[in-house]
């Protein structure tokens, strides 16, 4: 166990944001609520995965919705904790620990939030490894681990559980049609998991990474030296493209944030014409209409100068870019994590064509 | 404390469906249900208000939905006592009785086929006296007792706990949503009331009122009388109108059955023209464009023949129908009921003029 420092808490939020591939929410909220938390004196405690005993709940949280919505209504740390307090009603149990379903963006910090409320640590893990837009989406779902309860909270004081559910695509569909209603944001609690299903199923260390991903790009911003490089460094990226946002399509869409973004190249891109499709996270990214990268890769678009992540919830006409690409978790390398993650998940008639070697 | 004879439930059937003025779902398989458990030797007891404990718990069950989607896909019993069962697993305390959130059509029925699984009796009330489409028209809702708990089940595995929600129209738009994504039917326990809240606000004796209704019905049928003339005297009514269908539109939409039908004067009302709008019930009655009938007060459709009553899911081109209007339940004729159940809270703007005298 280490108490994390008002340093880590702001790397957390640099590298989470990196590691949203888009989505995850802006972490610029949870930012400035853990923020005010530590100058309060408060603080959070991480621990690792083998920290939590076989039998111990730890209880799973995200903010679900479309990230735009995410980025106007605000989440504060009590309505995470309501979620999670809401879960322990359901099954008459207390969790001894929190944990991130996906490290990218505003939910790798939310865990941070809960846990500051409740007084129980944060694990060291999550189950993407990154951000995706649905319930099905996990390491989780892919070691087939069962999909609920889920708890799902209003600020308007609305609070549903869905107790029981036959598959995880039906969790999905039942929980967003509440997130939807709810204005596309709920805070919920996800299907509690055991210690051992987190050592068996989560990816272990994705909070400690995130850390290490904002400190290289803060060092880096700090010592002039360029962030981007610093980035693939320590990531082991490959970068893919520089060019310049010259179209925005988004949509918010049944729960989603859903659309499009085409950049025209600079520099060593220029006359390239890139095309980025994204539901809350970036999906497949076209260059002269053929596709390069895809989920379950990491798509990450960086600001040029700063090398900080741009969402797909604030990208927009003008912006300098560099789009670079992350390996992903191992789970979903697999066929079945393929059926769960793959591009024809998000709906594409196109196979996974791995950027890093298989 | 009576038993329920076989004769009684058919005649139940008969009489909830008049009274569900429409909507209600339609009684025919829930009668068949019941017609085979009592043929297995089951029986249901029902009991009066005065028979409930201030502080028993009774469970509040409906099939939730758009009447034709609930035509075409049965909900069994064990269906409807799981909705009751799970709620008991949420409360952490067992029912004493189950009575209909509304008289109407088939969910007069579902508290016997709950009741036939559970072994707990039917308390002899409802809270509409008539059956309304949403969770807010009720007598509970008028007497602002509390909207939530509720759960919603669906044969295919799913269970949604709805445990709170700040207002009734919350607790409508949240579990509308499931009921929605769960294929526009779904098996509901609603709010659990107190023997006490029952006997203060429930309508009481309507499933004693409906199976008279039903019995008045099929005798003047087995004497040859005129049965529409027979539900006008047991239940005070007016007739309104005689005709033939000559337009029906209909639309299965967010939940409901919505749309419009169109009939011909026949006999002393050749020439006029009558239009009647539903939202799963009969909401207003427009005679050559002005309004002469609306919610609170019952229309109901019956077959100028046998006087049974023709629901917003069954009504089709052709038919020779009588429409008749029966009084509201005094509960929805203040002010505040009005607010809830008026024209208005269907979205007309026209003020509700009663027939029967104010």
């Amino acid at each position: 166990m280490r108490a994390l420092t008002a340093d880590d808490i702001e790397a957390l939020a640099v590298g989470a944001w990196i590691l949203g591939t888009g989505g995850g929410g802006s972490p610029y909220h949870a930012l400035l609520a853990l923020r005010r938390l530590y100058a309060q004196g408060r603080h959070v405690d991480l621990i690792g995965v083998d920290e939590v005993a076989d039998d111990d709940a730890v209880a799973v949280v995200s903010v679900m919705g479309a990230p735009l919505v995410i980025l106007e209504r605000l989440v504060d740390s009590r309505q995470i904790a309501r979620a999670v307090s809401a879960m322990e009603e359901h099954l008459g149990r207390k969790f001894k620990a929190v944990m991130a379903i996906e490290i990218g963006g505003g939910n790798g910090m939310q865990p941070l939030l809960a846990a500051s409320q409740l007084g129980i640590p944060v694990v060291d893990a999550d189950a993407m490894g990154r951000a995706y837009p649905e319930a099905q989406m996990t390491s989780f779902a892919v070691g087939n681990l069962a999909p609920s309860p889920l708890t799902s909270i209003d600020p308007r004081g609305s609070e549903v559980i869905v107790s029981k559910t036959p598959t995880w695509k039906w969790m999905e569909r039942t929980s967003r049609k509440v997130c939807t209603e709810f204005g596309s944001i709920a805070a919920t609690c996800k299907a509690p998991r055991s210690g051992a299903e987190v050592r068996r199923w989560g990816i272990a260390g994705t909070t400690t990474k995130a850390i290490q991903l904002g400190r290289a790009v803060r060092e880096a911003q700090r010592r002039h030296d360029d962030p981007i490089e610093a980035i693939l460094q320590t990531e082991s990226g490959r970068r893919l493209f520089s060019g310049k946002v010259i179209e925005v399509e988004r949509r918010t869409t049944e729960g989603f944030l859903r659309g499009r973004t085409v950049f025209d190249g600079l520099g060593v891109d220029r006359g390239a014409k890139v095309e980025l499709n994204f539901q809350n996270e970036w999906t497949v990214l076209w260059r002269d209409g053929r596709p390069v990268v895809s989920t379950p890769e990491l798509i990450c678009v960086l600001d040029s100068e700063s090398g900080e992540a741009i969402g797909t919830e604030t990208i927009r006409y003008g912006q300098r870019v560099t789009v670079i690409v992350l390996p992903a978790a191992a789970v979903f390398l697999t066929p079945r994590g393929l059926e769960h993650v793959g591009p024809r998940a998000f709906g594409y008639d196109i196979d996974f064509q791995p950027v890093f070697g298989s």
